[in-house]
Order: C-alpha cells, then sequence, then structure tokens
C-alpha cells in the first residue's frame, strides 16, 4: 500500500470539524476504498482550546493558514477559510507554490482568482480541486470536468443559494412576507444576520460564475453577471404565479447566445409541473444542458457541514488515488491558459417569456392602452388577467401579462411607455420566465 | 504528449454509430482536455456495408468481436454487444485476459458476470467502467464510486426504465389504457416488440442489482429481486393515486434494513410533489439517501443512442488521463475479493404504506369488515375513499385505502382474509408507498 496522504486542514469551523471527524470514523473503509490510508496531520484555526467535537491529538497546530501551507507536513491544503482576499488567498497561494495539492471550497476566491490559481496549479502538475464550491454536495464540478467530457453545452443554471430558496419556499406555502420568512430563516440559521449577499444574488453569482467558464471556457467574469435578488418579491408575484402555472425560483443562468454569454440572477418563473419547481427549502439544483447529453439535473444539499465535508471528501479521495505523473483533470474544465476571453451578451437582447404585473388606476382604456404598447413593441402576449383588488370601483386594479419570447429591450421600451401614461400606480413588477428543455 | 489512446469498439447500432461520429467530429476537444489524441483504430459488427453515417476508412474491420479482443491494435475495448452470455461476455473476457481496459454498456452482463469481469479487472490493474450500464446518461456510477466515497447508504431507488415511465406517464396525462400506451410506445420506439423484459421490471431489476452492489458492497444478486411490472396498473389506479396525492412510478429500490437487504421492482406511489414525480417519459431519475450527503437525486436521459455515447464518452477519458501505474478506482467500488455476501430481506417483512383499492358488492357490512380485518391486522389506516361506480345502486363499490406505515405481511394476511368473505369483485390492487427522504 502506498504511503499515507497527509491532509492538513485549515478553517474548522462546522465544515472543517466535520471533516476531520468523519476522515477520522472512516479511516478504515476509505484506505480500502483509496488503497492507501488519509491522516489529517496539521489543522490550523483561531482558537485552539473551542471543543470541536473532534480529537486533535497528535496533529499539528498552526495558528496561521499560511504557515501550514509552508511548512505544515501535508500533501494536501484543504482550505476552509472563506473570503476571497487576505489568508484564504495567501495561504492556497502558498500552498501551489510550494506543490501541494490544494481542496477548496471558497467560491469567492475562485469566483476572483481562479483563472490564476489554477494556471498555477497547472504549471505545477498539482490538483485544485473544489466540489465543494458549487452547490455544496452535488457533484456537479466532476459531472462536467469528467462525465460530461466532449458535450458541447448551451445553458446552465440552478438553483444554487438556499437561504433564497427556503424563503421563497415558506414565503408560497405559508403565505408570509419576505421580511417574516427572513426572520425565521435567520433565526433557524439560514440566513445570515447580514443576509444581503445571499437574498441579493451575489452568492449565486459567484458559484455561477465558476459554472460558465466550467461549461463554455470562458474567462471567470463574476462582475459582469446581471444581478436581481427577491427582496422584492412579493406573495402577490407568488400567488399570480401559481395561478398561470409558475412558481417562483432564484436562478443563476448562464446561456450561449449568438451575440455572447448571457450570465444573469434574477427570480424566475418556472413552470409549476417542471421537476427544479419541486426543489424545496434550502435544497440546491443544477441542471445542465448539453448537445450530446441532453439534459442533465442534480438536486441535494447545497450547504451544511456533513454535505459540504461529503464534497470534500469526494476531493480528497481523488487525490489520494491519483499518482505523480498521472495527466490531471484541467481545474477549469479546459487548461487555464486555453481560456478564452469572455464575451458578454448584453440583458437588453436576452430573450424569453416575461410576467408583467401592473397595478393601475381603475379607468377607461388603462387595459386598451397597455395592450397597444406591448404591440407597438411587437410583444405577443401568452395570458392577460385583470383582477381588482378588493372588488370595490375606484380602487386599484392588479393587471398580470405574460408574454411569448420576446426581446428584453421591447419588454423595457414597452414597460417605460406605459410609465408614460400615469396611470401605475407603484413600480411595476417584471420577473423572467425560463423554461427547461425537456418539461 | 502522450501516445494516442487507441479504441476498439464492438457493435455499431445506435448508440456504437453515435460514438464513432463524436469521437471523430471531437477529436481535438478530446485530445485537449485529455492530453493525448482518442482514436478508433477497431471495430467490429455484423453488416460491414450498411451505412452508419460514420466515415470507417482507415479503421480495422473485425467480423468477430472477440478476435478484435483478442488481435485489435487497441488499448480500451468498448462492448456494445449486448447480452448477458456469449459474444459479449466471451469478448470482454477476452479482452481483459488479454490486459485491455473495457467499457461497457451492458448491464445483463454486470448483472450476470459483473463480480468476475471486476475480479479479472482488478488483478491485471485494469479499468472497467460501466457509467452507459445503468440509468444511461446520468452518471450515477461516478457519483457513488468516486464522490461519494466515505457515505454509508441506508437507500437508493429510481425510475430507471424509460419504456414504463413513458407508459404511466401518457396513461395519466392522456386517460389512455396500460395497453394503448404501450401500442405507442412500440410505434414510436420507446418499446420493444416483445416488451415484457422493459414492462415486467426485469431490465430495472438488473440496473438496480449493480447499484446494490455499489452502495452496500454486497455480491449481485439480481435472482433475488423482488419483482412486480406494469401491466397490472390501470387507470383507475392513477387516478386514485392522484386524488390521494400520489403519481405511480416503476421503482427499483434497494434499502438496507435491519434482516438484510431489500431489492424491489414495483409499480411505487410516491407523492405528487415529490420530485421525483415529476420525472416525465422516457427520463430516468435515480436517488441516493447516505449518511453524510443526505440525498442526491439526479435526473436524465435514460437511453438513446447519444445519451449512452455520453455515458460511454465520459469512461474513455476517465481511461485516457489516467496513467499505468495509478491506483484504480474499484470498480464496483470495493474491490471484488472483499465485497459481502448478498443477505436478502424477505418482502414480507417489508415496511412501508401501501395503498389497496378493493372493489367489493354494494352491501351492508361490508366497509365494516375491510376495516375490522385491517384493525385484526393491527395496520393503521391514514385515509379511506369509498365511491360507487356508476352511483347505481347495487352496482360495484370501489373502496381505496392508503395505509401507515405497516408490515407487508399485515397486508398480506389482511388481504387475504378480507377475500375469504366473499364480497371482493376481481382481484384487490396493492402499491407501495414510497416517500423520498426530504420531501
Amino acid at each position: 500500500m502506498a504511503d499515507a496522504l497527509k491532509i492538513g486542514i485549515a478553517g474548522l469551523g462546522t465544515v472543517g470539524a466535520s471533516l476531520a471527524r468523519i476522515l477520522q470514523q472512516r479511516s478504515n473503509e476509505l484506505a480500502v476504498s483509496c488503497g492507501r490510508a488519509i491522516r489529517i496531520t496539521a489543522v490550523s484555526a483561531r482558537d485552539r482550546n473551542k471543543d470541536r467535537g473532534v480529537d486533535l491529538s497528535g496533529i499539528t497546530w498552526f495558528d496561521d493558514p499560511v504557515e501550514m501551507a509552508e511548512k505544515g507536513d501535508i500533501d494536501v491544503f484543504v482550505e476552509l477559510v472563506g473570503g476571497a482576499e487576505g489568508t484564504a488567498d495567501n495561504s492556497v497561494r502558498a500552498a501551489l507554490k510550494r506543490g501541494l495539492h490544494v481542496i477548496t471550497a471558497n467560491k469567492a476566491l475562485l469566483a476572483r482568482h481562479g483563472v490564476e490559481l489554477a494556471k498555477l496549479a497547472e504549471e505545477k502538475g498539482l490538483l485544485l480541486n473544489y466540489e465543494a464550491a458549487v452547490a455544496g454536495g452535488i457533484p456537479v464540478i466532476k459531472a462536467v470536468r469528467e462525465s460530461l467530457t466532449g458535450n458541447n453545452f448551451s445553458r446552465v443554471y440552478g438553483i444554487m443559494n438556499g437561504t433564497c430558496n427556503y424563503i421563497l419556499t415558506r414565503m408560497e406555502k405559508e403565505g408570509l412576507t419576505f421580511e417574516n420568512c427572513l426572520k425565521e430563516a435567520q433565526r433557524l440559521g439560514y440566513a445570515e444576520a447580514d443576509p444581503t449577499f445571499d437574498i441579493e444574488g451575489n452568492d449565486t453569482a459567484h458559484k455561477l460564475s465558476i459554472l460558465t467558464t466550467l461549461v463554455f471556457g470562458s474567462q471567470i467574469a463574476v462582475d459582469e453577471i446581471y444581478l436581481e435578488g427577491i427582496s422584492n418579491i412579493s406573495i402577490e408575484d407568488i400567488h399570480a404565479a401559481r395561478d398561470l402555472g409558475f412558481r417562483i425560483k432564484l436562478l443563476g443562468v448562464a446561456q450561449r447566445t449568438e451575440t455572447g454569454i448571457e450570465q444573469r440572477v434574477h427570480p424566475t418563473m418556472v413552470p409549476l409541473d417542471s421537476v427544479i419547481a419541486q426543489v424545496d427549502g434550502v435544497t440546491n439544483a443544477v441542471a445542465l444542458e448539453s448537445d450530446i447529453l441532453g439534459e442533465l439535473l442534480m438536486v441535494g444539499p447545497g450547504a451544511g457541514g456533513n454535505a459540504t465535508a461529503s464534497a470534500v471528501l469526494g476531493d480528497i479521495t481523488d487525490i489520494a488515488k491519483s499518482r505523480p505523473g498521472a495527466q490531471q483533470v484541467p481545474v477549469l474544465g479546459r487548461p487555464a491558459h486555453l481560456l478564452e476571453p469572455y464575451r458578454q451578451a448584453q440583458m437588453r437582447s436576452h430573450e424569453g417569456g416575461y410576467f408583467i404585473r401592473l397595478t393601475v388606476v381603475d379607468r377607461a382604456g388603462v387595459f386598451a392602452s397597455i395592450a397597444t404598447k406591448m404591440a407597438d413593441n411587437n410583444i405577443s402576449l401568452e395570458s392577460i388577467v385583470q383582477r381588482s383588488e378588493n372588488g370595490a370601483a375606484g380602487a386599484p386594479v392588479t393587471i398580470i401579462l405574460v408574454t411569448h419570447a420576446t426581446m428584453e429591450d421591447a419588454v423595457r421600451k414597452a414597460v417605460a411607455a406605459i410609465k408614460g401614461e400615469g396611470y401605475l400606480v407603484g413600480e411595476p413588477q417584471i420577473i423572467r420566465i425560463e423554461r427547461p428543455k425537456t418539461a
């Protein structure tokens, strides 16, 4: 049997502690399936005295992850520190420079520095694995890098933020407001004290930027993602969606178009009877559309100590089974120096269906005016629903339009023209519709 | 760059021809991602003169796959012949004995001889890859063997036969009978002229037997799978299921219980709002339940030339990236000589919910008698629905019972006792209920 693989874990939060526990508890099984033992030889975290439910005796402690990367007696550096800059970045670079394989669960780091880090790893023939960075326990990175080799991708999309999906699910099931669901999510530990990063879509964008590069072979371009969060979604939208056969999910979508690659994160109407519409609560889902395979959808836990540790463990065992000199799977699907420039498609030229909810004053001619503005912009309508809020004469009226596939530019122009007419009450709500290939 | 990897393809049907076409069309991209070229150097099929839309010039033709395995100038033998015995078996053995890596899409072969073949491959340090053998294009084998390493599995289940799922979907959506849907499936090429193997569950059983071994580490035991097909499912069952919040799917299920491993293929009620219930038509789905990750569900095309070829292609590129001396992933998840004996759990001791549909003569006391027989066997009921077929007095009445979790033995005894009372019209229908962990 080969020498034991020596692991250094930087960061002993929920994921790090789970990982350490599992590596210790399952050491025999892992040795059998990998053909060698896997041993934690070094760890690094802030508080040395905290009880994490793991026996750390005999394991070298480092106060500084960078020092562990530089001096630890380890073969693999596991980065679970988090954050795009500072310690995480410095320690991963130090590890690669020293010739260590690296595993990270850090989407922010990869979204910012992924291409550089991939180059560094590839120049040295090292593995840089990051299954846990996108959609937690769902093995989507492996599926793209290893199972769907040779496929040309047309679209990748998914529910990649458990906090948002939890909030949207509870809003629908219990008729609660966004604010109430957010509070509940915070109480249960599904949302941070400052939830901005999750609910405004930034977290999804980080994950999407990595997937985009993997499937389309372009440079990571996290700053060029169109971003819209869910804080603007009301119960009325959710109910109207349901009545029209849709459910609202926060999706990250990357899509190849004639003018470039679209990357967008926004609340999205998906058909009620589609598989992804049933993905509830904190669960994640990622769909891959490609020319040879067709559509592959993977559903599973996107966060949590154990689920994330499971993904890291898969990365570790892949390294344990590899041998020096073996051809490595390129970190980002193709060698980093061969990634193409990112050619951004403009949101104005996005094509798709739209859900438009307008609240208008109840007066003659409004409906006709709206229909005319749509027609003026060549937007054809799939359905139109008009309902009075409370039936009282003179009370504002809600009008919901669902369009056939049209250009975003046309929708923006039509809505601007409608706004100019002065009969709108409040802001119009516009939600894009996304249809799975197979449903 | 390393030498080209030389591929021999045995069998040029839909899958083989797709594979050959893709390998030729995508040769540049594949060479970049694998670090070496992949070349077809030999093929074998029955009819040399058939036009398959592939350029076979310069490729050595063998009339006999065994001869190709023994003498072809190839590194990898791809078996797409089919069948558990004869040519497929002989050629795969010949290839392994000669020291060639083998890829097969042949579930019947693996269900019958998988353990022996795995031993042969492992003794010689060869790869035996078979992603396409279970659920077609869905990379479930890779997920279990490589991503979920270290997880202990509790249950694996799935929709693994497109023919059955197509028929059940159309029956529900269009209110057609089983016979009509089968004919339609045959017309569209989704069902064979003799559909027995698909609709009676044998095909699902083959796939399930392989998954069972992978997740539970026991010997393949395809003959010990409880089997019930879908030919017995009526529109009435489908409608009653829907009314009670269920949909009927043919599932293969393997589950660890206290008395051993349950393996069963049968029509199954799944909750209408579960993700797997939305998997329609010829699409497949496989769910893996394990202790670290939780539940992972993968949905994708389970058959078809391209989807199957995509899985074979993933297997090929895995071999292209591997190097002599690398530790191989054990063929069946753990080394074949370490597989445990299969300990079969009896269906009588299966625990779960049951849907029971009885047609009875319309006379006083029948309902009470049925309720009493259930109570006598300690079966507690979740719901009871009684409806007259056409409302006419004296016409037979349908009674539908949904039980809470109970033992199969109790259900069988209760139904036998009910039968003994003489008020049943026709055979009772019994369908097991399966609930996903997360929904």
